[in-house]
């Protein structure tokens, strides 16, 4: 957790940014994974609680079972999710964040009360957008 | 820009997030677009300034062209990113950042340094779990 940065410059800088190709690139390595369709919102949940799979499958009622697994997976290869098996009879299996994923989830949870925020502005900026017909 | 909840507070919850679905939920309607493979650093890049396809192009070595045009009219449809045409001989075209881009891009940079700054730990988490084989 390098804090060499002051907090009120700009974070990061275009400086070096062709250097990075698809390997070594922290911000898509790093933001493709946690801006899956399922990621964030999986991430939303486990910063409130610890969750066993079955309460996250009926708080997000549209995924799938396998696309939870998947996520939940992502998840916690990336080190934000840790994985628990409890042995209760049936053994219950419970997530829940890590300090990594607590550490990401600051600035994330930044992004997301911003969409909700800004929302409307957006659906009116693609309507505007698809009103003139897509740009040339 | 709606401010209704204090900075510190945890900026949203799972509360009501049941009654969301693909398509009224602002953080997967919002997230998915601004985090594709190249959307965040084509705003990283016109938050400095203003920039021409074919210098955006140069930034971005392993772009393609119709990504890179796909990316921008993405953005630009979300109302991030304005397009500009001038009518130089032959016609230059200028994209830039929004007054909505701007407002987005101050939490996102910060996911963005988040990214820079811990990508080691995701890394090393990433190769542990590989090395244990994924968990059943």
């Amino acid at each position: 957790m390098d804090q060499r940065t002051p907090p009120d410059l700009l974070p990061i800088s275009t400086e070096g940014m062709s250097g990075w190709n698809a390997d070594n690139c922290p911000v898509r390595d790093v933001m493709s994974h946690i801006a899956g369709k399922w990621s964030t919102l999986i991430l939303l949940a486990l910063s409130e609680r610890p969750y066993r799979f079955g309460e996250l499958r009926r708080l997000v009622p549209d995924i799938s079972q396998r696309m939870l697994t998947q996520t939940l997976r992502d998840l916690q290869r990336d080190g934000y999710v840790a994985r628990a098996v409890f042995p209760t009879k049936p053994p219950s299996v419970e997530y829940s964040m890590t300090p990594l994923g607590r550490s990401l989830f600051q600035p994330l949870s930044r992004v997301m009360r911003w969409a909700t925020e800004n929302h409307e502005a957006i659906r009116l900026a693609r309507m505007a957008f698809d009103r003139m017909g897509a740009a040339d």
